[in-house]
């Protein structure tokens, strides 16, 4: 199943998308008693049994459910707790059209994984513009797969971080690349408001095998840009979460982006960056389809 | 004035080191009547009236002073609420030294300044242990000055930038040399558990003539490793805060620490890197002395 942060006559809630794809339904509906103040504290406090009765009621029909167009969604995780955690040049193909523009970072050999910090104040959602302030004057866009940790872990192995996952969302890591290029370290450039874009939901790992080796893809104005499969990570999802974790304790509700494919915009010669107007759909296999304008 | 964090008989306070620098009041003895949940809350929340009586308080003799050795103090900021953000490379002298281990950083233009994130789930305050995890190989010191912002601010020019400032605090940006080194982006090495130290206060804007030009020092051991003054910033505050801004809304509670002079543990042949047993010492004229042994 999946769970999403929506609005309805001005009220926040927690909810799932149905299986329908066409209807939303509250937590309560599905029988969590409890009072979650947000998505964060959901993922923390939540217990296996009650996901476990909320999947089951999940499958059935339901009276109360809403149609989505009623709703507003909002990013599933409006605000995180820390800045959000990205991956750089973790697609061989990115690597290459990543070279002219980036050179320290695209020389870097294979063991050596970028980690740099994304900032968000709040999490831009799905069919939410992406506001493009007057300093980027080269913004593009990164499909990227998210993964949502679920529990605190520090010292983990490969092989134990499975067990730490909640579930997975779709990313886009706008870049505002003449400012990213400026400041040497990657954070300015990554970080203007509303830069962060996820959603609709989070999809929980019982939805998706493991490793996650989905198909991944982006669209301009309905132009294919990016597509790829997450089995093309350098450093996978596994290697990732174990290394971050060594003296560095990550918690629930903390958000990696696990990094972007090549066709991006930056890619293009002359780039192909975007601008106001423009639609930005990110579709991941399984995890959804996430899709904003920029204004 | 300045004010505080600490714990005694169990329980978390606010409040504020005395004129004498002997004893700690509570923000409530200081008049302060509304209870703020932490600092960030107070920094937010605070009217300037309250701010006045409750510095014209300060002042006076206290009854209720409890002496420093009787409370714990914590960081006065324990949970940041975003990643701190760093600016590297910001003193000339330090940019030599670092020359041989971070070129892309340090072949920076003048106008390039560096901003990275610094993740810290608990802030490790004056006293406490900097806690080395097995991972870190190279752990070096970086005595840095600290500004909080007081208020929400976007898009403001420099000359605006100090109306924005809550106050000033001591920061040791501890790192990981090879971690930095080894990922090209800096987040991992600057981000284990413990290494972002701040304290013993924040002291008020009022209490410093702006810009801050403040003599700042490291001692290891009792050896002194870093002298200069705030005034040698390439980028400063004022550049700093207006520049970070311009497309991302700083808000109250953020922590910006405005880089480290020469004299870090790598700067030496050999390095001085600190290890189990060292005693560190940063010092910022005016601010205060933030003590910490590493473990």
């Amino acid at each position: 199943m999946n769970f999403v942060t929506y609005e309805i006559s001005g009220q926040r809630q927690l909810g799932a998308i149905l299986p329908d794809g066409q209807n939303a339904v509250s937590l309560q509906m599905l029988g969590v008693d409890q009072e979650y103040k947000d998505m964060v504290d959901f993922i923390t406090n939540v217990s296996e049994v009650e996901l476990l009765m909320a999947e089951r009621a999940w499958h059935q029909e339901h009276e109360a459910a809403i149609p989505l167009d009623r709703v507003t969604l909002l990013a599933p995780i409006t605000r995180p707790i820390h800045d959000i955690i990205c991956v750089g040049i973790n697609y061989r193909s990115h690597q290459e059209e990543a070279r002219d523009m980036f050179q320290a970072a695209t020389s870097k050999k294979d063991e050596q994984h970028i980690y740099f910090g994304k900032r968000a104040n709040r999490i831009t959602g799905h069919g939410e513009a992406i506001v493009c302030p007057s300093c980027d004057e080269e913004m593009d866009y990164e499909a990227e797969l998210a993964v949502i940790i679920g529990k605190e872990c520090r010292d983990i192995k490969p092989e134990e971080a499975e067990e730490y996952i909640f579930g997975y969302s779709v990313f886009n890591d706008v870049s505002a690349r003449a400012i990213q290029r400026k400041h040497v370290q990657w954070l300015r450039g990554k970080s203007l408001d509303g830069y962060s874009v996820m959603g609709p939901s989070i999809v929980h790992k019982s939805q998706i095998a493991f490793p996650p080796q989905l198909d991944i893809s982006c669209h301009v104005n309905g132009e294919l840009r990016q597509q790829s499969n997450t089995r093309m990570l350098i450093a996978d999802i596994s290697t990732i979460i174990s290394e971050l974790s060594q003296g560095m304790t990550l918690e629930p509700g903390d958000i990696i982006a696990t990094g972007t494919p090549s066709g991006v915009g930056m890619g293009f010669t002359p780039p192909k960056y975007i601008k106001a107007g423009d639609e930005v759909v990110c579709t991941i296999e399984g995890v959804g389809t996430l899709r904003n304008v920029v204004k």
